[in-house]
């Protein structure tokens, strides 16, 4: 059990690796075996398709996400919107860490495969909208408490926590781009904006 | 001379659609030509590489949304600001046509190429981000210009630029793996939340 356990999870490895580096249909399945060291046939018998993968890809770089960036965010020792700040210096402090590292900003793992697969893949694409809206929700939970405790007037929560994340995956798309991690931190300055309810004109 | 540019031509429109309906890896040479209906000979005698290829794809593009979108939007017969709102209806209509006609909300060809192939090609990477950075400048003349007649208070009007183009990406991604164009005129009503300072807690 722990020997097939162990494949399953080094082929999730190898192609999360991969595919974040490059892009899904850069990578095949030869490459993936042979980063991971195990045979193609290995491989078929976890995963029927490469499709399967990418699925169980999208779900580990989810928990990732969650764990070292999400909960850590906010967590409630600081005011809400402080923990949508935070959330954008531990993104920017990753992404810094990843330029650094390998010399590129790799941007968000949902986002470049929900852009490149959306129209070739319904469950790939459904996948990646499921994790969007996951992630709206602690930033609807915070600023539903903010508007508890007065910090902001009364705005339509769950609306604003989609045009936030939206923007967020626009600021990574944009980092990627430029290879620049400091447009996280610079964009994300501007996060805070989309709260406040404005009367134009 | 007329046939050549023609046949030029034709690999230009062939790929554009091909890479848009689907991703840039996923489309070869050869099924490039066959859309065409050019040799492969022909392809190699005016494109180098599949890569010069994208960045003409890219161009013509460019020169599409220059043309249809932004020129369209950011015409001064109504208030700069209004210019913006009308940015993204025009924007949300395009979508919804190509929703209504193909099936699929095929997002920005800029941040699909961009998310994609960025790590993978420097050329297409500064490509996409040159066409990022020329399509703040509308956003930007707008903003100085509802500064200067006082409909916003002043701001740096580069960065609002950067962050209400980086939040149109973001809104264009979240269309594709939503396959939901309502989502452009849902989020795009936010955008002109992000040219007013705000003073948090």
């Amino acid at each position: 059990m722990q020997a097939s356990h162990d494949t399953r999870q080094r082929i999730i490895n190898a192609a999360q690796e991969l595919i974040y580096a490059s892009s899904y249909n850069e990578v095949g399945v030869q490459e993936i075996c042979d980063h991971a060291r195990v045979k193609k046939g290995s491989f078929y018998h976890f995963f029927p398709s490469k499709r399967d993968l990418a699925l169980a890809v999208l779900e580990q770089s989810h928990t990732f996400m969650r764990d070292e960036i999400i909960n850590k965010s906010f967590h409630d020792d600081i005011p809400p919107l402080a923990r949508i700040e935070r959330f954008f210096t531990l993104l920017y402090e990753f992404h810094k860490d990843s330029r650094e590292n390998t010399g590129s900003v790799f941007g968000c793992p949902f986002g470049n495969l929900g852009g490149e697969m959306s129209t070739q893949d319904e469950d790939i694409r459904n996948k990646v909208d499921s994790i969007f809206t996951a992630s709206e929700k602690p930033f609807e939970k915070a600023l539903a408490e903010a508007v508890e405790r007065g910090d902001l007037q009364a705005i339509d929560t769950a609306a604003t926590a989609k045009a936030i994340f939206a923007y967020t995956e626009g600021i990574m798309l944009y980092a990627k781009t430029s290879n620049n991690p400091e447009l996280i931190r610079e964009l994300g300055k501007h996060a805070l904006q989309l709260t406040v309810a404005v009367n134009m004109q």
